[in-house]
Parts: C-alpha cells; structure tokens; sequence
C-alpha cells in the first residue's frame, strides 16, 4: 500500500509532461518551467506556513511525509502471530523468557512494549505507558495533516498573486504585442504550480497522512491490547480471539460458519 | 430503483451529445474527443487518489459501484413476508425445519442468518456475528463513499491544470492567428471533463453510495431482528409486528387508524 | 405567509425580465430562450440527481413544493382554541361526545387524532401513533431538502459546461468574426440558466422546505400535547397552558404581568 | 460600540466614492450609478429572501437592524450597580419599597422584572418568565442573523447574472464597437453591487447581531440572577459577588490581588 | 519559534518584490503601488470589520498579534524547573519562604500565583483566581481569531471590488487603447491586494494566535497545576511527576524504558 503514493505522484507528473509533449513538442516542456513562478508559489506557501505554525512543525513534516512513503507498515495479523507466539512462549516459560526475543524484534514499539512485559510493569503501568506512546504518534500525524491543509489552502492563491503579479507587467507593454502572449502564458504557469501543488501533493498527502495514522495507531492498539492480555496470563487461543476485532474483515476472511461460531464460544 | 443509476448517467451523456450536435453539428462532436485532456483528467484524478488512499481501496471503489447498479437489492417487505414464513415453519415443525429451505434462498446474508438459526447459535451469538457483517458493508461503503468524493474534489482541478497547460502552450505561438481558437477551444475541453466527471459521475456516485448504504444495512437490520425473533420463539404475528418498524411509512401504508391500534395493542 | 414564495419567485423573475427589456428591448428577451442550453441545465440537473437518489424521491420532489406553496397551514392559534373547545366537550359530556365533530375537521391529523380519542386508545398508543406519524412528515421534508439542495450545487456546473460547450464550439469557427458575438451570448445563457435556477429556486426552497418542516412539526406536536391533554381529562385552562408553550412570543403577545404569573400559577 | 457599526458602513462607501473619482473624476461616479442594476441585485436578493422566509421574518430583520444600531444597550456595570442598590433598599425597606424605582427605570426587561418582584411572584416563577424573555430575544436575533446570511449568499450570485444578462445584450451588437466599453463596464457594475452589498453590508451586519445578541443576553442574564438574588434576601455584598462573574475581564479590572482572595472568600 | 512569524511575512514580501523585479525590472515596483487601490483594500477591510466588531475589538487585535510576535514565551521545561525549586524551598523552609522568590520572577501570572500562595489562599481559591485568568488569555485570543479570520474572508471580496472599479472606469474610454492596459494593470493590483494581505497576514496570523493560545493557556495550566501541588505539602519529585503530563512528547524525551517505569511507580 505504500507503494501507491510514490507511484501516484510519479505517474501524475508524468502524465501532465506526456500531455504537455503531445500538445507543445518536447520544446513545450520549457515552457513550464519558470524560476520566478516556483519561487512565488513554494517560497510563498513555505513562508505563509511559518507565519502560522512554529518552524519545527513545518520542518517535521518533510520527516513525516518520508516516514509515511518510505516505512513499510508491519501488517495487524503478523503482530497478531507474533504476538500469539510470544504468548505460547510466557505460557509455557514464564514472562522472563521473553527476554531473548527482544533482539529480534524490529518494531521499536513491540520491542518496547515486550521489554516493560519482562521487566514486570504490572498491567496499569503498561497501558499508560504505551498509550501514551499511542497519543504521540496520533498527535505527530494531526499536526502534519494540518501543516499540509493549510499549505494545499495557500498555493492556490499564491500561484493566483503570482498570475497577477505577470499580467500587471505585461499588461504595461501592451504597445509591443510579440510580447503579450509570452507574458500571458508566463504569468498562467504560477495559478499552474499553485494548483498542481495542491491537488497533486499537499491535500492528497494530507489525506494520505490521516489514513495512515489510522493504520499505525490501529497496529499499536493491537499490540497494547495482546501484551495485557499475555501479561495477564490469558492463554494463546485467548490472545488471538482478543486481537482479531483489530483485523478488518478483508484481513479476518471468516471462511466458515462454523468457525465463526467456535470465535463467539471462545469469547464467553 | 436502480434504474435510475444508470438511466440518469446515460440520458446525461445523450442530452450534452445532443446539444454539441444542435450547436455544432455532427462534426461538433470532434471538437469533444482529446486524447491529452482525458489523460490529464481521468489519469490525474485516479493519480491523486493513489497518493491519498492505498491501491486496493481506489480498485474497490469499482466494484462497489457496479454492485450498486446492477445488483437489485430485495425489498424490505418481501424478506419481512419471508421472515414472517420462516416463523410460521419454526413454530410448527421447530428450528431444525429451516434447513431445507436455505438452498432456496440467494440473499447470502439472509441464508448465513438461517444457517447459524438451524446450527442452535444462541442469541447473542447470533447478534454479535450479524452485526459484524453488517457494519462489513457499512465500512465498505463509507470507503468507497470518500473514495468517490476526493475524486469529485480534484478532477475539476486537474481539468482546470489542463486547460492552463492548453493556454501556455497555445500563448507561446500567437503570432498565428488561425490557430488560437482552436487552441483555446481544446484548453477548454479539459476544463469540462473536470466538471463533467465531478458533477454527472463522482459526487452524484459518492451520494448514491450513501443512501445505498443506508437501504442496505436497513435491510440485513432488518433480517437480523427477525432471526432474532424467530430464535426466542415469537409467534410470526409478533414477528411481523417487530419487523414493521423497519418499513418507510409509504411502503407500509397503514390503512386504517383500526389497524394502527392492533399494531399497538400487539407490541405490548 | 405562504404568499410569500410564488410572489418571491414570480417578482424576481419579473425584475430579471423588465432589466433586460431596459437593457436590449423586447427583442433582448429572446437571446435569453435557448433551447439546448435549457436542455443542459435543467436535463443535466435532473439525470445528476437521478444518478444520486432513488427515483421516487426525485418525483415526490415535486409533489412536496406544490403542497408547500398551496396547501396554507392551520395557525396555532386556531387549533389551540379547537383544542380547547374539544377539552369543553370531553369535560361537559365525555370523549364520545367528540365523535360528532370529526367530520367537521378538515386538517387529516387532527381528524385522525380525535378518532383515537374516541376509541378510547389509552395514552402511549396515541403518543406511539401520532409520534410516528409527526416522523413521516419531517422525513419527507428532509428528503426533499436534500433533493433540493442537490440541485442547487449542481446546476451551477451544468451551467458552466453548457458554457463550455458554447465556446468551444464557437471557438473552432473564429474565421467568422460575425458569429463571435451571437456564439459568446449563447454560451453564456447557460450558465446564467445554472445560477438562476440554483438561487432563484433550488436553494431557497431547499430553505423553504427546513422553514415549513419545522411550522408544520410545531403545529402536530401542539395537536398531539392538546390530545393527549384532553384524554388525561385535564379541564380545558390547564389544556390551554400547556399548549401555551407551543406558540411563538409574538403569537402569544402577553399582555401583562398578571397574566405571566396567572399562567405560572395554573401550571404548577 | 455602536457608533462603530454606521461609523464602518459610512466611512466604507466614502472610501469607495473617493477611489472611483480617483481613478475616473467625479463624472466617474455616474457610471456607478445604474437602475436596472440595482434592481436585479436589491430586488432578486430579497424575492430569493422571500422564496426561503415567511414574509414578516424578512421586514423584521431591518426593524432589527435599526435596532442594533440605534439603541444604545445599557452596560453590565451599571445594571449590576442598579441591581446592588436595589438589594440595599429592599434590605433596608423591604421588597415592596422598590416599587417607587420602577417608574424611573427606563429597561424594560429591568422594570419588568423589579415589578415581578415587589409583586412577590416567587423564584422559580422570576426565572421561567424572564428566561422565555431571554430566549425570545435570541431567536430573534437567531432568525434576523439567518435571513442576512442568506441574502449575503444570494447577493454575489445575482450580481453574477445581472453581468450575465448585460454581457449576453452586449455580445449581441458586437458589430458597433463603440458600445463595447460601456456595454461591460454596465455589465460589471451589478458584480460590484452584489459583492459590496454581501461584504461591506449582509455578512458584517450579519455578524453583528451575533455579536449584539451575546451582549444583550448576557445582561438580561445578569439582571435575572441579580434579582432572584434580591428576592432570596441576599445582603447587598453577595448580590455583588454573585454578579461580578457576567463581567468580562477588562470591565471587572481585579486591581489586586487582596481584593481577588475577597471575593473567594466571601462567595463561599 | 517566535521567529518564524516575522521571517515568514519577511521573507514571503521579500520574494514577492524579486519575482516583480525579475519579470519587470526594478521599475516594476512602482507599478505597484497604487494608493487607491490600497486604500479600497485596507480601508475596506477594517471598515467591514467594524460594521461586524465593537471597535475595542478590532483595535485590541493590534496589540494582540505585536504581543504575540515580539513576547517570547517561556519553555514549559523552564517553568517546569522553577516550579520544582519552590517546591524543595517550600517544603525546606514553609511556603512563606518563596515571598523573596517573587520580586525576581518576570512572568507576572507565576508570580501571582506565588504571591496567592505565600499569602495563604486555600487551593480552592488558587484554583478559581487562576483558572478564571487562564479563562481570560483564552477569551482575547479567540477574539483576536475571529476578527482575523472575518478581515482574511473580506479583503479578497475588497479586493475585487477594487479591480471592478478599475475595469468599469477603464471600459468607459475604451476609444483610447493605449491607456486599456495601465487601466487593466491597476485594476488587477486591487485583487492582488486582498489576496496578499488574506493569504500572507490575515489567515496565517489567525492560525497562529490558535496556536498560541493553545502554548500559553498549557504554560499556565502548568503553573497553575505545580502551585497547587506545591501549596498541599507534595514533595518535589511528585511535582516533577504531574507537571511532566504537560510537556509534549519532544520536550520530555524518555531517554529509557527504566525511567518511564519510575515515572509510573511515583504517580501510583
């Protein structure tokens, strides 16, 4: 799922380059490119954001956008495996045979949530603890949401000042009209960028942020969820039944009637 | 009711063809077909949607829209009249006697519900693994229903970026009269597509989507009660008293004030 | 005060029709009557809500502003004192004694209310009944606002698409510079056509229709309080008090202070 | 405050008088001025004002308006003095002796309510009678905020089609291009109309019955808690402190901190 | 942080007056500025604003955003140590030891809150005196945002009517071309006008007073929380332990999973 943001952006601007190609020759492309235009639209939006947010939200949200591209999500039911192992493991060798797992586990939020286990964070501790962590993350991607909102709000205007800004020079040389349709058409690059920016990156990443938080609280969640549960002594089957309402339907792929039945059994 | 899906789409392209045509003439509709347009469009529109949402949310949005046009959903009162039957059965012949009628039915909700009725689920049982599947489509629409909407947002923007693109290009070659209607006149179409696709398709689809939802899970709600009743073992009159509730007040017609005070003296 | 939309609606498009008469003459309001650009809007308006709901909605549309324009309300003054004078008669001779006034009423509501009344329905059942029949009504209102409101945001686009249309059309035969004029106007009555139907009419009696739901929904509640009022055999004074509450300060026009603290007392 | 109000409206239409005789000499200002214009823009804002609202809600609003303007509101300061020399006369004299204030005070609510007073209407009937006074206040302002909202809304868009319709009569007689200029420039000034009526007019004034609302409440909410608190027997001091708290910061002015740990200790 | 602000609007004017110069040349500067236009603009902003606002309102915004831009806050971390200094005073030497702490602190709430404790206020009222200025910073920001957000809706309408006039004052001597595109050029400056002031001041400064408010209304709960703690004889750790839930997750930086244990064990 990752890979469908990079691959939208990329094949998005590649289709506006094929268009423009197949409307103004390989030429037309420099017609797109105007240093004044991009300075007014992204210096612009950038400067529009830091008068609103603190310069450390604006600069955490390019670190964000990485993370959200670039980090693959763990998927809920291999933590939910995991997780269930890790349960056999405390059943049959105690909580503190966990211990030599913790290496191997990448998540840095499962790894810590397995070393507050061994250490013997009682259940309270452990919960508070981690929704804590939970609360940070959430907060995190709200506040790189709303950086982005506001940004896909200003490029358009900006791009619409920049227009102006062209048409109000041009519009004082009209005596020499070879220059008038260049400097129309440079002036229309602005609204342009201010435009593509928006639709094509600010807004849709900010989107994408929101749905992707969704996802990695919803991961954690689980996770918080099986380690009380695994602290708590429940066993395996226990753990799994507790941690499949985390799942969405496409993930759970109840095959039979049957062994929907046995699931509401086991949760009495 | 579905009819109306795909009759309204349908005579929407009918009546815009037939106005270029009453314009323009035949060859007016030429002027309307644009390779480089559609592809800024429709490709930028499904581009931003991939940066937004994962792949397999965009491809589902398509099977849900077929499903809502070419799949007839049954009516409230014919799965009441069915329900009502069902009781009558389980009152004569016991629970036990549902299972042949089950290959009978299509509605898979409806014979997962008698399945599990026949298998002795209790009720809560049966409840808590119902209304799973019920909010299943409920989630599922409510995807699709952003899904469709974010598409109704940006394709007027990307037909506004291909319009500007048009402008650029056509602007850079002024000096040759003959060529700027043309050239504007396909600028523009890019522009139409946008507002076309969003005001006939998109936004139209995502409400669609909404009440949709909304008949559907009435109806499985619907089937879920009666399954219900049927398990603890109401007589069908009470049944069809319960499921009543669940008609619109046009599809139950109540004809005389007589019959309304049966209704109510039988609910106590 | 149902005066007020069709002389709202037939006043505005009289002022529109005389400006234009003052601006182009009599032969100015034909260039306002096009036939395919009324084909666009008003066709493309209907299909696009077709798209989106059921049809029997889109018809029953219809149905509702006639009734909202032509059928006046009874004023809750009127049925207030109606009330009053059937708490006389329930007081003077018994509940039975309603029956001879039924055929009198003309308002379907009240007539059905008394005749529950008379039947002796006892206090829950007339509530249950009257309550589900004050939800229907409110829920054809929402309904059709929704319609309505729909409408409104849509045939603005079709306006503009008309538009589009027009001027690529006209842009393709730019060698006539005869036709510029004629080809621009006719584009443009488009989307005059989109934005007079959306604020003319859509809108507002989308608004309407929120206004009138509430009045009538006010004027059952009254009905039904009074109902279950005189059932209880409350005499015909505190009847009056307790509808008191239902009516608007300026409807009430308390007199005096007396009459305030008289109303405060009988209610205790 | 309300000097602000006219002041704002006055100095705005200055403002643009002098920029248009900037701009155009005063021969300029004729061409703002435009029958048929005006007509579409006041005269369609209020048919559409008149589709949406019964007809005595739309006159209302502009008694409500001169209202807000002209009547100046007494401020929270004095009434709390009034009311705290009030409570010294009844401690002093008894409730009755404040009959002899009533005729000097010039509030209506104010009066009514000391009447009810010496009256000796007991507290819950005080609070139900001048509450159903306040909420009434409220919903008028509620209603006239939403008829000026709704015109501010509509105003643009038949600005819009008065442009529409001069545009359309203009494109018609291309071939005298001495028309042109004046034939747009005619077009233009109904845009202008209705975008100056929304924002400098509709919208604000909208605004400010909000505002006006919040403020006029907020003192009739003092009065009410100040006279119950007389009734009640409250010494002067307490009906001080009960008071303090419906002043806003700026107008309470805690001098030091002494005289903050009083009021804690004496509202307790 | 505080930086940001004034860089922002810096830096944002300085691009805007490159990008002029390098599409028109230094002379291009003059073209615009443009007094009228300046005039319709501002003017007309603050007109419509105080049409809507009391004019204490609008003029106490101005001190509002200078506060904001120029007073540094103090860092939650900062107030956070300071808090646990008096406490390990307080519980050495009694709370009257902090007296000669006071004159040294600058921020005036802390030293209130110190002085209220010093002198003996019970932690009701500590509670109730600071909450009610906390009450105070909250209310005067909101205010502020309001009035921002209103004069960023209105300067773009502004704006436009400005290029309106331009263009109608222009249209009427259309028989002189060469004056069509200074016209044009100082119409569109207006627009130009309003977008600038709503998109680089008007909103951003109304996002940040949110933003803001939010900072100091936590830096004083902070204090607000520690003084209390402080006043109940808590021993400095616990202190720590109750002001460290309001910094952010950045600010606290749990170096290891030990410490947050110890947190945990010390709240219990």
């Amino acid at each position: 799922m990752d890979i469908a943001t990079p691959a939208g952006l990329l094949i998005g601007f590649v289709l506006l380059i094929i268009s423009v190609i197949m409307g103004g020759g390989v030429s037309g492309i420099a017609a797109f490119i105007n240093i004044p235009s991009m300075m007014i639209v992204i210096g612009g939006t950038i400067c529009a954001t830091l008068v609103r947010y603190p310069l450390q939200r604006v600069t955490g949200v390019i670190s964000l956008i990485m993370k959200t591209i670039f980090v693959k999500l763990s998927s809920p039911q291999v933590e939910m495996q995991n997780l269930i192992e890790y349960a056999k493991i405390a059943r049959r060798e105690g909580l503190l045979a966990l211990e030599n797992k913790i290496v191997d586990i990448k998540d840095t939020f499962l790894s810590k949530s397995i070393q507050l286990l061994v250490d013997g964070t009682d259940s309270d501790g452990l919960r508070s603890i981690l929704e804590k962590e939970i609360e940070n993350v959430r907060g995190r991607h709200s506040i790189g949401k709303g950086v982005l909102e506001s940004m896909g709000t200003v490029a358009p205007a900006f791009g619409m000042m920049g227009t102006l800004i062209g048409l109000v020079l041009m519009l004082r040389e009209l005596d020499d009209p070879s220059k008038i349709g260049v400097g129309m058409a440079t002036a229309l690059i602005t609204t342009f960028y201010g435009v593509l920016l928006a639709n094509l990156i600010f807004l849709p990443m900010s989107g994408k942020l929101d749905v992707r938080s969704k996802e990695e609280t919803l991961l954690k969640e689980l996770i918080l969820e099986g380690v009380v549960s695994i602290q708590s002594g429940d066993n395996p089957s226990i753990v799994e039944e507790k941690l499949k309402g985390f799942l969405s339907p496409s993930q759970r792929k109840v095959k039979s009637i049957e062994n929907l039945k046995e699931t509401i059994r086991a949760t009495k």
